[in-house]
């Protein structure tokens, strides 16, 4: 099929697109000083990813009108699997694809809502180990991937998140105390309990697209920009917290 | 392609299969009395629906271990796409496909979340409508389904979410006060807000596939088991609040 110009704004699926062997204009989009035209013109969700298929080529930052504009991480990695049919980003067998999206959906389901609770809100660790145990038990013991042996959407819509936990647990970067993003690392990484779930991190960090689209570096900064602050918030109201109910019985409201 | 044989437990896809002339046998599963083989044969989650797909022809209460199981609604239209690639319940076009995914993520992310609160929480009908206000601006106004003048998985993943809110609105049937749902069906279906979303409504009820799988009678039923009971709690509760909050002053709990 041949297929029109491509353009991503944000990085979520670039891993399809590299895959698939497309061609493709990427931009970052400042998702904090977010620049006017994007909403406008591209998402009026403000969100990314997102794609503008077709139209001229233009510059990224002065998106056509003609081309058409679509959102939401997984409707555009199904949107590149639809483009590539011929790539094998997307099991042609019906029942590998319902697998690869009942597996998408547990990403969704399961694993995403608990993945910003200790990063975001200090909170416990243990509702996320639950939900990367939920997602361990579906990985086949004899495939390398999540459906087979061969990289698909369904591990692309899983591993960015799983390259983000890695930069901010091996940094110790989150709104946890100091030294807690370390621990989970070594409970993750090195555990008995996590083994199967390491195999498959090792086996989606040895392909090319990983290397290409995952920026430990960029992440790195990006994180402690963004949770450092809460960090320090966090402990600063923990600390008054203390002062104002010490065992003298004075409370900050009295 | 060839199909093997399928057996829907439950109803909510069988729109899909029924439009795309599919052989199927279907089973209703007793969800308040679910027999034991179903989480142990079908799917472990409990849940419908599911399809057992493949292996040999059994009867639907044994489930041959030869077949695939497959679950989750989403999961299951699609995969009643992919066996169908020559019906016309989805497009082929990877733009249109791209936005008939985009509707079902609405549905399910912007929908179905306040879709429960009034029936069954006797919660504000105001999220609701504004959710049915985020999804009618979805509708297109040159075009009679949700993505084209086709009836496709894009109109099937909401149409059983329509026939049902028809029900319990038509026959007042909810946690909230008696007469709420009457005056939500008047202004539903007969004010200026919703027009167009009623003439999308109506033509999916104009389907023989919709006639064919949803059974008004039987949800008008099974929805007064479950929400009447609810009803009469809530109200048994609030007047005892009342009688306990006179302006004498007296507490239940002094």
């Amino acid at each position: 099929m041949a297929t029109e110009q491509i353009t991503l704004y944000g990085a979520k699926v670039e891993m399809a697109l590299y895959e698939a062997k497309a061609g493709y204009s990427r931009f970052e989009v400042d998702l904090v000083n977010k620049p006017e035209w994007f909403a406008r013109d591209v998402n009026p969700a403000s969100k990314v990813p997102a794609i503008a298929y077709g139209g001229p080529q233009t510059s990224p930052d002065q998106p056509s009108p003609l081309s058409t504009k679509l959102t939401e991480s997984l409707v555009l990695l199904e949107f590149v699997a639809d483009l590539y049919p011929n790539s094998s980003i997307f099991p042609t067998d019906p029942i590998l694809r319902a697998k690869s999206r009942f597996f998408i959906d547990a990403v969704t389901t399961r694993f995403l809502p608990p993945y910003m609770g200790p990063i975001a809100h200090a909170k416990s660790f243990e509702p996320f180990w639950d939900a990367l145990d939920s997602i361990q038990r579906l990985l086949p013991d004899d495939k390398v991937f999540a459906i087979s042996d061969e990289f698909t959407v369904a591990d692309m819509a899983i591993a960015p998140f799983l390259g983000r936990m890695e930069v901010w647990m091996k940094n110790d970067i989150g709104a946890y105390p100091k030294g807690e993003g370390l621990k989970a690392a070594e409970y993750f990484f090195n555990g008995e309990r996590f083994k199967r779930f390491v195999r498959y991190f090792d086996a989606i960090k040895a392909r090319e697209s990983y290397k290409h689209t995952i920026d430990m570096e960029y992440l790195r900064n990006a994180y402690a920009a963004r949770f450092e602050p809460l960090r320090a918030k966090l402990q600063a109201a923990a600390a008054a917290n203390a002062n104002a109910t010490t065992p003298t019985g004075k409370t900050a409201s009295s």
